[in-house]
């Protein structure tokens, strides 16, 4: 076999290649027509990706394969392809690309034909603009324009030549040579250009990314993940992946989703008879014919885990999925969320809560830098003001009081709440809006050292034996963002608490081991990902927050 | 309340802000003594990590708090710690440090008592080095020292001078002023200094992580991770969660865990009476009172999911847990394990491949390049030579060949396999080594092209009508570490493959619409993240690839 490609080196779309993409799409090489795709296969060195043909047509760095006794080839160079999001989002919005011929793939949004020209706005999911294509009579492929081919969610290949736009909505348009239909959309296609609601686009999860809504959620969501990351690589925390299925029923039966593999499993939801599951003589299921010997759970908290390593690696993140069975159907749980859970060693709870803080931040401000398209859409279309209220987030000081202070606050308040305030009970969301959007004015604020009564097991207990080193942080419109505490690193209390709480000590041997052998003070946050997404985008319902929402009742797709 | 702390602002560790802490290391601060933390709160501005002490002294941005008609503070400044690899990774392995006063916390790995001196080397974990510390009996808590408390596994806080040390092993060591025992060992702790089996670590998954080899694995796992995401972000890839629970069974029933909340579900595996599951008049488990309203299972893949995201964004990947309920009991399997999909839109096998290619290198270089202390020990102690070979894997071109000229380099072999090679039969680790060892003297070697029978239905159908567009990367050592494919756009190819396969079309609508609906040539690929993290590595067990393995029998931690 032949002529090699180029090495098959690590890649990047350097400067020098970007420039010579773009001569290079100039240069008349011979364009792979997707078209044939239909019957014939993809031949070897003509990727669809013309990039690569263009890197060969070069004559660039070919090399003769290595190995001349067995038939091979090399394999070809990877580069970041072309995107709309490229050519748009240059220094002056694509106007220093006028005259460049180049290539965009993507999906129809809109076709407006006029009397001379047809406009084709084509998206490829890279940004939320759209790339204007304008098509004349003469150019090659407006047959298929003539014989409605083009409609609203049809794939296309379109080579053309960048032009100043006279629109207002955008400095450049593409001046198309050639169209190519790459995939039809079917007349039933269900997002047309209409709006259409979230409530029905929620039935069509694998098509609604494909709308200017989910397309923004989608790469916000993606910023967030992405900044999560960075924010805590930068700062030496170690990303450890807690476990998804545990034996270790630790936090609350009865909220936890069982695993098992004793039900017999028919494909397609059929038949699955009782009488095959395995028992014991007194008509228990038999856990110890299971998987795992016992009976498994999906988690509902990695940080359990994760303190084991932070008790070594000092400080340490998860970010994984977590799962809730309660039967919540209501616009902010879902049954299967994503949580970020960072641990630190020889820390306490203020280390904790700025920690927390700089990472909210952090992520806001990457967000608002970054994704600055998609977030003038959600001020415009979602929530009006959210980037004001975001950028107060980033900069504005965070404010911590005690829980005790915040019931004085709220005993002092001049508002009628539903639920009464005393020391003691939970604060309900109505209480928290005040504290955050109305004493302090929309200023995010952390309340700390609760009640240990209405905390978990594992929390510091504080001095006063009545409150724990917890805290809660607020933020306006969200209400609780993140929730963390110092943990009980003194071996004697935590047994104890686990004693009154009637916890099996033996259970949480390993947990307790951290106490035994070189116990230190740490602490920690969680915070669920999807209203992280709901903060930053105004997004009100958080099935809209993640890609394919499971809720009680639903878990297509 | 009064003086508020330093504001909350987005933090890093600049360089102004490393000079500063040493700076105040030196000067006479206030030190909380961390043993009195077992009787005394920790007081609200003396953190435990005295970087905030430091800046508190230096008198640094002390601003009132804003709202005075609340009880309030600010929330502190976070900043990063300084670890032992910050110290001892400097241009000079710390030499332009020495007289620096600092603090080193973590955990004692051993204890040498000399005549004059004694050796405590502690770890915590951002590195493989330990920071020697040297305490003369003049040194404040040097009765530690005497009594014992300072055991291998005990945590401690150390303040001392930045020296050049006499031993060969590094250049500098910490001369130690004051030590504070933060929590003591018990003698019963299970990592003692004499090497002890990787089988026994398993069963002290908690604890492991505080080993040379876990510490280094946990490390390196954790680059792998970060690199991945920064190769697909840095080419505009967006991460794209796929659903965990999945009610459409698509690949594979019998090796899937079923999700349920219909057994009765008992604290801490109590009985679970099989009487009180609901089932149909027919005496099948009724599914419809099922949370879901239907029989729920853990994904096997996202790829499905994945390409519903691809054909809208264009480029994605997921990063996240999968499962498979096989009873295999290898060093090989995990009944949950980590998983990366990307899925390349307008993409053929040829663009697949080389993204394959590119993101493994990638990833690779990132891991020589970032964690070389703790390569050096894998290639010491875990694979000697395993620095070649992935410096190899990172710059030698890979090659790729069909299916069918493999079969016949191996029917050509001068060597005889214990499985018979014939057109038509998947390809045994035997002959994967052979090809990447032998044949082509350990390059990486790409697959391509195999019968359509022995792959999955979602594979694009080649010309030849026999073989589909599906690619597996074989490396050296590891064997198939990637297996991709293009993936089947054409509507009518598809029904008919699901056809042919007895699969049900109806519950695959959803990516059937995919087809429907502006259907592009895409491609993507799977890598098994602990397969990855075990070729990295050199560990031959994937149950030391991963925090806490699951498999059969074995969920604990």
């Amino acid at each position: 076999m032949g002529g090699a490609v180029s090495p098959a080196t690590t890649l990047r779309l350097k400067p020098l290649y970007a420039f010579r993409l773009f001569t290079d799409y100039r240069s008349p090489i011979k364009l792979l027509n997707p078209q044939k795709l239909h019957t014939t296969p993809i031949p070897r060195q003509r990727s669809f990706c013309s990039v690569v043909s263009a890197a060969i047509s070069s004559g660039e760095a070919l090399e003769k394969p290595k190995f001349d006794g067995v038939k091979n080839e090399q394999v070809k160079e990877f580069r970041k392809r072309l995107r709309v999001a490229d050519i748009k989002g240059g220094v002056d919005e694509g106007l220093e690309r006028l005259g460049e011929t180049l290539v965009v793939r993507g999906w129809v949004r809109t076709v407006r034909a006029q009397s001379s020209v047809t406009f084709i706005d084509v998206n490829d999911g890279s940004c939320l603009s759209n790339m204007q294509c304008v098509m004349g009579s003469d150019a090659e492929g407006y047959d298929q324009v003539e014989n409605g081919s083009i409609s609203t969610g049809a794939s296309v290949w379109i080579e053309g030549t960048v032009v100043s736009s006279q629109g207002s909505k955008q400095k450049i348009e593409l001046k198309v040579q050639k169209l190519v239909v790459v995939g039809k959309s079917d007349p039933s296609f269900p997002i047309q250009k209409k709006r259409v609601s979230r409530e029905f686009l929620r039935t069509k999860a694998h098509l609604r990314p494909r709308t200017n809504t989910f397309g923004a959620v989608s790469r916000v969501r993606n910023a967030l993940a992405y900044a999560t990351h960075k924010f805590f690589q930068e700062n030496g925390f170690v990303w450890v992946s807690s476990p998804i299925i545990t034996a270790s029923d630790c936090e609350g039966a009865g909220e936890q989703f069982c695993v098992t593999t004793l039900i017999p499993n028919s494909n397609e939801g059929g038949e699955s008879p009782v009488n095959a599951i395995p028992t014991t003589e007194a008509g228990s299921v038999d856990w110890s014919q299971d998987f795992f010997g016992k009976p498994a759970y999906l988690t509902v908290s990695g940080q359990l885990n994760g303190e084991t390593y932070a008790t070594a690696l000092s400080d340490i993140y998860t970010f994984g999925p977590t799962f809730r069975a309660e039967n919540s159907n209501t616009s902010r749980h879902l049954a299967e969320f994503w949580m970020i859970e960072p641990e630190l060693a020889f820390a306490d709870l203020d280390d904790d809560m700025a920690c927390a803080t700089a990472y909210l931040q952090y992520v806001v401000k990457y967000v608002l830098e970054n994704c600055k398209e998609d977030m003038d859409f959600f001020n415009t279309w979602i929530e009006k003001g959210i980037i004001n209220r975001l950028s107060d987030v980033a900069e504005k000081n965070f404010v911590q009081l005690t829980y005790t202070d915040a019931v004085e606050l709220l005993l002092k308040a001049k508002k009628k709440f539903d639920f009464p305030v005393k020391w003691g009970c939970d604060l309900q969301s109505e209480h928290e809006r005040y504290i955050t959007e109305e004493a302090f004015g929309g200023c995010p604020v952390i309340i700390r050292d609760y009640p240990k009564d209405i905390k978990a097991f594992y929390m510091r207990q504080n001095d006063d034996g009545k409150t724990v080193a917890a805290m809660d942080m607020l933020v306006p419109r969200v209400g609780e963002l993140i929730g963390g505490s110092q943990r009980e690193e003194r071996l004697e209390y935590l047994e104890e608490r686990l004693d009154n709480m009637n916890l099996n000590k033996e259970s949480f041997w390993w947990y307790l081991d951290l106490r035994r052998y070189g116990s230190v003070p740490h602490a920690g946050f969680g915070l669920g990902f999807e209203r992280l997404v709901q903060f930053a985008t105004g997004i009100d319902n958080i099935r809209d927050a993640i890609p394919f929402p499971r809720t009680p009742g639903s878990a297509e797709f």
